[in-house]
């Protein structure tokens, strides 16, 4: 049986700008968030990018992590490239490495590390690729937390080479009973209403419980919230499930928050 | 005046292959040198070519280093970009914290920090340029030794920081008067005899010593020799060099390679 | 003595937006111009947004020309790169020809070209650049109009060659008495009202003559009124400015719109 | 029945050299071929490579096509990347205006396309991707001929839409019965015998038989053979193929060179 929670990580990709390129609203994601997954240069961000995020992620009080994508500015992480396995791991390597550097040079660490578009969305079902994603976050840091969709193949290869593992949930998404989310073009597969999105979040929170697009109910790991920053309509979201989560008392805190003094954190 | 030393820092550029195509030798250099300036993807280098590298340093028993350059893999960072100085301070930061992931992967830290071409040669005369630079070293790892050329406003810079700097010398070059390099395009700039680099490079070692091109000796702080491995005949010079210096007993050692647990290594 | 003009060009820069990053209000400005200039995927663009901005140009009835920039995304190629001329003139030739052949695609041809940023800035004082522009230009298709600033190097350049020329004047800025405009830093340097810019306009279509931050007047020659996308307030500054013109019974037209079936075009 | 041919098109990849990065030997293999496949600064190449192989081809008297890849330096156009075809259709018609401008400013034009690695691969099987490419090919320029491999989709999809095609075959790889190519990592399936790869090009040239993995012997439609530059033997192989083509009378010549103006070409 899953526990009852009484604490959350909100999390959402921000760190997303190059150049004079503005993308996201990142000053209003970080209202709402307790983790911050930050690019890296590849799908997104750039040097500059990247350090004037963490510093916000460190005046906001947001635990920041990195954001890895495949190297494609132009498709912004979000196509399929086939790349050798070692190669891919190298390319994560690199991208922790570099955010890890604007991390030290804004006197803070790095907590966790998310995969971002394409890789994430491979990651979920491709274990083989999984497993260098998770061999790449324990080379750089084995304390950084892995963060992956609930049930993905992401989250079994990070627990299986030990390193804390945090599941991802959507509030916003429709499930099927199989725990996999209803892809984007299927009717009803994203909730726009911030008050119906607040209050998954909630019963997920609570129960792990969440009703699919069946009417079945199933349960899920959930350690952090994904909260989108793209959509229309975000702010609202994200100020709507926020506020309902604290006012039924759960508490909100990055993963690992204590875990990283040594608690065991929320990883089984 | 300048001390009598007994040893020396030979370092060398490499990593600085991309892909599928390769540039340099580098097998051949790690014969040779003591300390590796690794290309950190901007330049040259990719991920994978990092970490290829850095393991090769980690086996041969070479201090590895990072070699930061413009973000110009077609000019080879041998082009000036006119960037924004926090921008060049950032994207220092991101090439040094992408090798120090590579180092981390590999099981090692990395030593020191050498620009590449024209970012090297515009720090020599471009003091905020300069301190810019020292400001990303120390920014993300104050105990990293900072390399630039000896006379230069590079050294200048890490010295006023509290970096521990190392001044680089070249025997294979000619000096003017004033302790700066006569240009390649002059005759005589380059000297190509392995025998008589391996002269200069002894002198330089033992009295700070070198003759210019007008005849009159100048004297050099040297805590490290460039070799350089791209041009004919780059091989037999750097043999002969280090078999010169070890013939006549000088010790050839990374730069810091004691300083750093505490002796206050070889810069004033 | 400058000739009264019954008709002028309006041109903009658009095609800028790259991937999922957008930038500028393309659909808005072109409303208001009869010249396109497009980006060619160096400085911004990409090989979608170039066939989409021509098709866009072709739909609107607008002129469209390549509009190459340095090779820097990140910096939006306004950052100069210390480029040799042989290098820049391919790369010249590399956009245009790329942008000619989406044109191709969309059953148009290109007009003209106006370089981008840092090279539309540098090619106005440096005339061995400006000379390597105006060669990519020649040698691609010498029937295309090269776009320079009024009185610049580039329109020389391009004059010495043998092209069709346009000079481009700025309604939106303050002129020196020398003919250059005042940098943007400078107070009074960037005119923000839309009918003192339109009134600017007319003026320098009707008699070429501009008051300049001395008082003074002077004369430009003008073929083309550049305007702005991406200032608050673009959109009614070119809407009021086109306004004017067409209530003064200004004829707006793309330069060389009848001289490339012969008649000489606005070139002298 | 295939008819007897008394001409035969031999090709190569060239221009693939980046900035300071050398790939291949692209003089050794203008001394060999009809037709040259320029990288197009997408998988290789730069703009001034691009121009310098062009004019090479001019003066060798080679005829000048492109060679389209998968916008990957890294992966060297090697790696597949799940594009939206659109978009696909759109690099390919960047990729060969751009040549074409190359092509225009070395006063010549180019006359044919094919495309690189993963791209040319996938394109063998995949029609819609295949129809992609050759809409782009014929969006820019319907009199330029499509080259792909003998039997493969790319010729059915570029004959489809009225494009004169090329069928490519290779005399130094094992076929299997259905016309494809054995995979290079089986045993035999790469011939590297210079004499053998030679009498397979003049019997697939004379009879367009072959003899495959299995012994069985099949017909090729063959308008062009690819030679390889970057294997070891490239060089005796292509000279002895050459040498053997042309003692048997075989004219050698570039695919179209007489269609263009009229006769019909080599294309059914």
């Amino acid at each position: 049986m899953i526990p009852v929670m009484e604490r959350i990580d909100l999390n959402a990709d921000v760190g997303e700008s190059f150049g004079p390129y503005v993308i996201g609203n990142d000053e209003r994601m970080f209202r709402h968030v307790t983790s911050a997954n930050i690019a890296c240069g590849s799908h997104g961000g750039d040097p500059s990018v990247m350090r004037r995020t963490v510093r916000l992620a460190v005046d906001r009080g947001v635990s920041p992590g990195a954001h890895p994508g495949y190297a494609d500015l132009m498709g912004f992480g979000r196509r399929d490239i086939a790349m050798d396995l070692q190669e891919l791991e190298d390319l994560v390597v690199y991208q922790i490495g570099a955010l890890a550097g604007m991390a030290a040079a804004e006197g803070t660490r790095l907590n966790h590390v998310k995969p971002h578009g394409a890789l994430y969305n491979r990651a979920a079902r491709d274990r083989p690729l999984a497993d260098a994603i998770a061999r790449a976050v324990r080379a750089v840091d084995a304390g950084l937390i892995l963060f992956g969709g609930s049930g993905s193949c992401l989250v079994e290869a990070g627990d299986a080479l030990g390193l804390q593992t945090a599941a991802e949930v959507f509030a916003d998404r429709a499930y099927r009973p199989d725990g996999s989310l209803a892809p984007r073009r299927e009717a009803g597969a994203v909730i726009t209403d911030p008050a119906a999105v607040a209050e998954r979040a909630l019963r997920l929170v609570q129960s792990g419980e969440v009703a699919t697009v069946t009417g079945e109910v199933i349960e899920l790991r959930r350690d952090t919230i994904c909260l989108h920053g793209d959509t229309p309509g975000a702010g609202d979201i994200a100020a709507t499930l926020r506020a309902r989560l604290e006012a039924a008392g759960i508490r909100l805190a990055p993963v690992g928050s204590a875990g990283r003094q040594g608690d065991g954190g929320t990883s089984p």
